[in-house]
């Protein structure tokens, strides 16, 4: 059960996007696990991957083939991961994008593969090709919801936003869909996500957008603390809608897009957390005064990757010292104690270090009981305040991983 | 259930050394939780700490004392951490140590205050004080185990073990006890461990000794990934023996005894892994080739620290892919993916990167049914060999700290 969170099905269709989604047998369970998405030409995209060293075959297909012209298909699996196959891997991978170039009659760098499930079984390549042809056929504006749906692994409900909003008194649609539920901890990306939008924006900017909207968000969740090796996310601007391209950051416009490509990558960051494996709790974590953004990030992710803090938290025991503890490890260079502030809500309990005289245990468990907590640490050194995401630690997240592959 | 870990009973006393340990109502439960230390003057006291910033009263009070003059007398107390109560502990914890400083006609600086258990809860000084005549009293070179029970807090089991050798022929004794179950990732430091001799050695000797044997044993043990807030080592050398002193670092006697000393500090770190809260796996990471420590640390803290990877061990699910993608993330600089081994036992899995073809899921699961696992790690850019110890990550685990305070 997701945490405050339902799939939403209001969804606007992006002008010059189309998607459609399948079974192809690949997912343990008989379900829809195979989406195309298909882009117009003239669209630009931006992308960001995993920074896992493991990384999987088709991150590094997609990265290779970004490189050398503009993709117009995305091709994505869920159920099997084709990580840590070597060269085996990657030419599957590799197989699947030829198989749909020859069909759509264009080159195979214009086809990036996405892969999301068991690492280190082999990707049924004839499975998947077996069903492309009617994925083309069933291309639709209309399909975000069922794409996404076909992405999900261990996620119990889908993750799409959409947004409209006004540039240069043109009316733009954002929509973006995601999938992630465990081994999140994303590193300079995140799991897979796909955004489409209709404004017009220059690839380099939609890079640079890209790159600071996955800062903001999936950069800042963490559900288990381990890294995907298929972590991506994708940036697609088809230009559908008549308007001045966007071909540099520093106008209204620009700014304006790049908060609403925030806004939805933070709504499907968030929603990841929402549905993390086994949560029970969402929890933000408000990082503040500190010197950058990665000694913020360390004190959160110290916090976030604490199986005792997240048990504690799974039980609704306000046990504070685990968050002071978890803190005081964090590895942030001459952290001093003494200036330390942490509350839970708006209830302080670390004031300067030690523990707040107004604070009792009662104040804490009533906190404790809400199924959203924000748990404050002002580390009173700097001027930056980040906020993170993660969730709690239950005996489903166990229960879900050890019966994963069964 | 620790795995394959029982109680030893077998311990030597060492000379110049009396220990005691008595109920004074600080555990949850009635039983032994408050234990005492004598070390007779002349002895030699080298102790290593928690590098948590939020460390405990009691570190920053023995850390104080250690300063300043040799330790007489070491208070230990389990199910009260004092952490995190900013001088009101730093109080509590000096005022036990001068109450058993007068009662004994020593200096208060002569006494070093360890704490374990609840952080955040004033430590009960009227209890402990009131039990410490009687404690007094009952010190005895025959009280190891019965200590060892004192300092025990989700603990399962007694952690203990001695080893004789013969130092410039004369036979020395080593024994040494420990307590870990939870919040285990030490950071140049380990859990509660004291161990005494009754060798002659220098203090800068034993020091040297001491962070050797800690590096090679604590430093490379995880439960969970958390650092305490109240880790110490302690090693004492009474010198009651008659033999030359060890003041140098370079001898046959000296390399034999440090040797002797990190042979007990690994059995102790064992222990803790093997008595892991929930723990039902012992597994070691046996980390290969790499250019230096802290890569190889690097590399087994992150298979060690993911929960992915301990959920799988627990179910006996030889899904060596999350163990790859551990590996993957865990950030060593430039690590070349297709010059590394990955073996489970002696099977290997992943041979210059990718699947080896030998390999079959039916191997690995056989493995993986085993009490005790080896992961083998080859990272072929060095001569650095290291291994690491941890567990698997069970129900049990998630029980244990959610219900720790209740």
């Amino acid at each position: 059960m997701a945490v405050g969170l339902e799939e939403n099905s209001d969804l606007y269709p992006v002008k010059g996007l189309k998607l459609a989604a399948c079974s192809a047998g690949i997912y343990k369970k008989q379900r829809p696990d195979l989406a195309l998405i298909a882009c117009e030409p003239g669209a630009t995209v931006a992308a960001v991957f995993t920074r896992n060293a493991f990384c999987a075959a088709p991150v590094a297909v997609a990265r290779e083939h970004l490189g050398k012209c503009t993709p117009l298909y995305l091709l994505i699996n869920a159920g099997n991961a084709n990580a840590g196959l070597g060269k085996t891997g990657y030419e599957a991978a590799i197989e699947t994008c030829d198989y749909l170039a020859n069909l759509c009659g264009c080159n195979r760098e214009a086809v990036l593969p996405f892969s999301t499930g068991v690492i280190g079984e082999q990707l049924p390549v004839d499975k998947i090709c077996s069903v492309i042809p009617g994925l083309i056929e069933q291309l639709s504006e209309d399909n975000w919801l069922h794409a996404n749906r076909a992405i999900l692994t261990t996620d119990t409900v889908t993750k799409a936003i959409s947004r409209q909003i006004i540039l240069d008194n043109r009316e733009i649609t954002i929509t973006g869909i995601a999938k992630g539920s465990g081994m999140i901890r994303p590193d300079m990306a995140t799991m897979l996500a796909f955004i489409g939008t209709d404004a017009a924006v220059d690839t380099a900017i939609l890079t640079q957008v890209l790159t600071h909207a996955v800062n903001q968000s999936f950069n800042c969740i963490s559900v288990d603390g381990d890294t995907s090796t298929n972590d991506a996310c994708v940036l697609m601007a088809t230009g559908r809608v008549d308007m001045p391209v966007i071909d540099a950051i520093d106008n209204d416009a620009a700014v304006k897009f790049r908060d609403a490509v925030t806004e939805i990558c933070v709504y499907l960051a968030q929603a990841i957390v929402r549905d993390g494996e086994g949560a029970t709790k969402f929890v933000t974590l408000d990082i503040r005064n500190g010197i950058d953004f990665e000694e913020c990030q360390k004190v959160a992710m110290a916090i976030a990757g604490s199986p005792l803090v997240k048990t504690a938290l799974f039980a609704s025991d306000p046990n504070w010292g685990r968050i002071l503890a978890a803190a005081g490890r964090s590895g942030v260079e001459n952290l001093d104690i003494n200036k330390i502030k942490i509350y839970i809500g708006d209830v302080c309990i670390i004031n300067n270090g030690e523990r707040s005289p107004e604070y009792t245990e009662a104040m804490g468990k009533e906190i404790f009981q809400e199924e959203e907590i924000t748990i404050i640490v002002d580390l009173d050194r700097g001027t930056e305040d980040r906020n993170f995401w993660t969730c709690d630690f239950s005996y489903d997240y166990v229960r879900i991983n050890a019966e994963y592959r069964s």
